[in-house]
């Protein structure tokens, strides 16, 4: 029995999500029906984030357990024959046997892009949030210093609450501006529903001049989801890379 | 009468290229359909070159007239909200009275991407040409040196030919490889039908190892699309820039 670690990029534009789901097309309900095809059993795979409809990975890490008596390239060649071309497994190894992507992580980043023109992309159209109007990029810079450290990320959580411990570490948030590109990197030891794509709403008010960047520090303090900004978009999310 | 340059991107995966043909969405008549639209008479286009099905442009140059009052940020406005999302404007401004993008154009820029990776990818499908295989990039571009310069480009000409002036001259065809990635960029004076393609198909064929670098002078003098190498396909293609 081996337990086989995924690095998995996909396009989440097809898909409501990673989390298998009745009547759904998602991302883990199209893989364990490859992996069935391949194994020729029924297998459930675990991820280390539950990425929302419409969000992309780079590097989402899933995990199955298998008997299949297969090397790591045939299971490359396998797998990326078989899925569809939006779905693509970018890293395989085999792993611990207690390997959990979830458990073992140690952190995650995600990265948000912004298309800051008047004119939107026509390549790009369902992998950027497009906004026209010019954004404050200094002001959302500072803005995101304040998310640094430990905080509750009550007021950044999508309601309703899954009533789980609300404190999350944020050892990166970074504001990158190659314009005009804005790309919005966050790295934390976890993540709340919807939390970032929160954040990056809450940012982007900043960036509008509706907030100040000290406004962050408060948002976090009430502790409610209605003190933040706006959820953004989900086709600007991605998920880069799991921490282990 | 106004002369409207455009500076368009699209995704040419929906399309039959840009060149207007009965029953076929081509870039052409999605655009001179909401050019009927915005200005209640029928409109023709014209373009500096004519992608073919699959083909993407960041910086495809199309020009009309037009007696319609309408500021330049008008026109963006109106043309994009009424495009499809894979056909955006960059660019817009009134031009001389007789410019035409095809004529008046001194050059054009084409680049070419190349996945060179055991690992497909997902977001990227119909963007980049895979090529699982390793290439000799060296070789690549050692063999891209030779194309520079004016030749009769015969040999990599779609047949059946236009029977026109074959005379290209090349004035930069590089490699740039940022691992896994490889792009061709291709600038010339003027370029035949499929031409980026089949000098990609055969520089690949020299990073494969099929043929050596030098073989591309004698391609170039033999005038005959036979003794060249394979067309690439569209998907990794863009019209980058168009020079005046």
């Amino acid at each position: 029995m081996d337990t086989i670690k995924l690095t998995l990029e996909y396009d989440g534009t097809a898909y409501a999500g990673w989390q298998r789901q009745p009547d759904q097309p998602t991302v883990q309900s199209v893989l364990e029906k490859v992996l069935a095809q391949i194994t020729q059993t029924s297998l459930s795979t675990m991820a280390a984030g539950r990425t929302d409809a419409g969000v992309h990975a780079l590097g989402q890490v899933v995990s199955f357990r298998s008997e299949k008596a297969m090397t790591v390239s045939e299971w490359r060649r396998a797998l990326n024959g078989l899925l569809p071309r939006d779905i693509a497994v970018q890293a395989i190894e085999v792993a611990p046997e207690n390997f959990h992507p979830r458990y073992n992580a140690i952190g995650k980043i995600y990265e948000y892009q912004i298309l800051n023109s008047p004119y939107r992309s026509a390549l790009n159209h369902h992998r950027v949030w497009h906004i026209p109007k010019p954004l404050d990029v200094a002001a959302m810079d500072l803005a995101s210093n304040f998310f640094l450290g430990k905080h509750d990320f009550s007021s950044f959580q999508c309601s309703p609450t899954d009533n789980e411990n609300p404190l999350c570490l944020i050892e990166r948030c970074a504001v990158t501006h190659k314009s005009p590109l804005l790309v919005i990197t966050i790295q934390a030891d976890r993540f709340l529903k919807q939390m970032v794509r929160t954040m990056v709403g809450t940012l982007v008010e900043v960036g509008q001049g509706h907030r100040m960047p000290s406004d962050i520090k408060g948002i976090l303090q009430r502790a409610d989801r209605r003190s933040a900004g706006k959820t953004a978009p989900p086709h600007g999310l991605y998920l880069v890379k799991v921490l282990f």
